[in-house]
């Protein structure tokens, strides 16, 4: 969030209700040393932590795990000039225990085409921030002086 | 883009014809060490740089300038489990020159709510990638797999 660019900054609770809405979030890495973003669905665990599920050979849970990454939903409608964007960023790890992974197995982000071997990746929601935006000089400022 | 995701990577021009269909995208760059993204509206230019329209006084501008971002947009359907995702990765740099500037004022994005002193950034196309999904498994690979 920028300190100057005139946002409704939005509190840890209500970007975290805001994400809950969201279908598809983006996590943004760092990919042989270039910025990375992927759209990817996810679930909220209870503690604000979001969880993805991926394949046990995926390459994305490779490049997050033990890294600092980045969340990202947004709804932005480009007519009303309002919506909200939403960041969690903290460290991503991929879930080892047994406990923890039976229990997002059946609490989890569901998978839309299950594969035989999966693993679950936590991103932890060690920063959570947020903006609002309602109207047009809101969205230009999103949009223009973000 | 991850080689073993089983998506439909998409060519250069495609990605540019897609990306021009999206109203807004996100800025991925590293503010204070850490990954940030943030959505912005934003024009291509006809080389197929993104050109983003800020005010002077714009933290982002100074946040980006010089540096390598990504810009993204994307289009999913989490019904219909189909959808897009465009990558722009290169340099973003602030518009100095003054006939860039004022070509950019007339070809450049809009202002929603113009400012007084306005600049631009662009961020060069140097690399270009994207994905098309198209049904549950795609759309899977690119959720989960991605």
């Amino acid at each position: 969030m920028y300190a100057n660019d005139g946002f409704r900054e939005l509190g840890r609770e209500e970007c975290l209700r805001l994400l809950a809405t969201a279908p598809v979030g983006r996590v943004v890495h760092t990919r042989s040393a270039l910025p990375a973003v992927l759209p990817v669905n996810f679930s909220l665990d209870d503690d604000g932590a979001v969880v993805l599920r991926t394949s046990a050979g995926s390459e994305l849970a490779r490049a997050v795990d033990g890294a600092v990454v980045a969340f990202e939903a947004d709804e932005v409608d480009p007519i009303a000039h309002s919506g909200w964007s939403v960041v969690v960023t903290g460290r991503a790890t991929v879930v080892a225990d047994p406990a923890e992974h039976d229990r997002l197995t059946r609490d989890g982000p569901l998978s839309w085409a299950p594969s035989r071997q999966e693993l679950f990746v936590r991103i932890e929601p060690e920063l959570v921030t947020g903006r609002e935006l309602a109207g047009g000089r809101t969205l230009y400022r999103l949009d223009l002086t973000g």
